[in-house]
């Protein structure tokens, strides 16, 4: 591990100026103590750095995802995630990420600099800059939703889609329905990878049959059903389970452009319980995240690699809630419906 | 949830006689006692009263599996959960399980009648009756390689197999060897089907050939390479990875008695880095999976039970470790071997 020294040696200037550099002192140029930062980045000083000091300050960044209002999914993760961090007097800052923040600077030059020991990154995809720095990062990281392989630092936290999503087929075969269609979110997203298998192995774990014309990706957005929900209908679907709550509101608006009823033809399944599922028409029946305890799982997991357990992956259960958008199958025949 | 005054009503008896029944007065005999606490399991009383309870017990149950030496499995476990617990002033109480006491008393039962809040189980089967009892038990509880479905108050812990396989899969193939074969634990094991599953991804991934004939399940026993080696040799492996170190010395005395050698000849990994895995001749290499680390995380899950943060499932890296049982693949032919 690199010490000062090292760095002046290298950069060919006095110990003092690169203490000034990590320090944060004005009476050297930006430049300098970009150079620093980066160097000692380089070395591998930062880890050691962040685990000498002594104040407790870490982040969330936050980028692709609401958090403002208590309605967004956001919200609540956070919540979760500051409440569990009180109780270990952990500072938090809330950074919403953005394409300018990941170029500017490298993310292990942007936490050394600003003194953080660890961050949360929600709602960042395989793409970004500074994830894709995370292969190599030494500083304790967690994502939600993504996992990093290989790297003791980083460690991934979500919600146990396996669990979720076996409980919407186990619920639905109860009600008698046999044609059940999976309408996912956007292919190449982990969780969208790991919810097709959920559905895969609960349908065949129940000894229901599965049809390739009931298994679709979509995006994550009301607005995919529309391309889906028709051909779910020609094909006899009498159940949709949908990866999202916002899918399933597109859904069941579809189902009933084609003159059909939620839950009297067609019964809908959600995932997250965001708060607008409780206040939809029906009242939608759906799989929980509990966003608080993700978050405070989130911390749970952080405080754990700031401390050198080397936690790669930390599993929320899902809980069902059965509202109103689910009933007994009545089966319906195939091709009955039209659109309008 | 049920009330001291209720367990009164339901039994008949003076509301102070449950409350010495359930802080274990000595003035009540001990039928009554039991009844006392029998009722207040039923009437879901248990819980309630772990959770306000003023001291800070927990306690690890340990069964087949050896941790009084620093040499054996479960030492550095419980060693690390006990790290972690201290760091929040929980007092852990070690409790080697038996037969009797599991089918003396319920779990739950017994875990109120001792006060402790919350327990950690060690080296158990599906097959132990206090296991059984944990789908329905309402005491916080973490599992090492073990699994429990839809109950919120029961987390699972281990090592992620996936990466660790993948690892070994990788270095071997670096090496230049396509023919690796499998030696696998105890069919009807998780952590065995887990390690099925990620050697099969892994050889995938790997652009390797799977051979039937190169997988098998054993047990975690030395003794079951005898069985399996001698059919990997004639089917021409070059390596075997194995599902514990156990497993892999048998596997290294077994390629010696057929007059081959590690890693001249054929390269052998082992699995978990037991302190004998260095000892060895050669020294072992092996995927190492910490145990200190293990037992710090089994707390930590269980500290977020006890705090009502569901986690279901958290998995540790594998780490591996290099050593001299592995070399590059000289392309040994198949049936060159002969048993001595």
């Amino acid at each position: 591990m690199a010490t000062i020294k090292d760095i002046a040696n290298k950069l060919g200037i006095a110990v003092s100026t690169v203490s000034k550099g990590l320090n944060g002192a004005s009476d050297i140029s930006d430049d300098m103590r970009q150079l620093v930062l980066d160097t000692a980045v380089e070395m591998g000083y930062a880890s050691k750095k962040m685990k000498t000091t002594t104040t407790r300050k870490v982040c969330i960044f936050i980028e692709n995802m609401d958090y403002e209002n208590i309605d967004q999914f956001g919200y609540d993760i956070i919540v979760g995630f500051k409440l569990s961090a009180a109780r270990r007097r952990w500072e938090v800052t809330v950074v919403p990420s953005s394409l300018t923040l990941q170029t500017e600077e490298k993310y292990d030059t942007y936490m050394l600099k600003n003194g953080y020991s660890g961050a949360f990154f929600l709602g960042f995809t395989l793409h970004d800059d500074w994830v894709m720095q995370l292969n190599k990062t030494t500083v304790p990281t967690v994502l939600l939703d993504n996992y990093i392989e290989r790297n003791n630092h980083v460690g991934y936290v979500g919600t146990d889609s396996e669990e979720g999503i076996d409980l919407a087929v186990d619920h639905l075969k109860e009600l008698g329905h046999t044609k059940i269609a999976f309408l996912n979110g956007s292919k190449n997203s982990m969780v969208s990878d790991q919810r097709y298998s959920a559905f895969v192995n609960s349908m065949n774990k129940h000894g229901l049959p599965l049809d390739e014309n009931l298994i679709e990706f979509g995006y994550y957005v009301p607005d995919c059903a529309k391309y889906h929900v028709p051909s779910f209908l020609k094909n006899g679907a009498t159940a949709i389970i949908c990866a999202s709550d916002l899918i399933a509101t597109g859904v069941m608006a579809e189902v009933v452009k084609h003159g059909l009823k939620v839950p009297g033809d067609i019964s809908v399944i959600g995932f997250d319980d965001l708060p607008i599922a409780s206040q939809l028409s029906p009242p939608l029946t759906t799989i929980r995240q509990d966003r608080i305890d993700l978050g405070k799982s989130a911390f749970l997991l952080l405080d754990g690699l700031i401390h050198n357990v080397s936690i790669s992956k930390l599993l929320q259960r899902a809980k069902f809630i059965k509202r109103q958008s689910t009933a007994p199958c009545k089966n319906r025949p195939a091709n009955k419906s039209t659109v309008k």
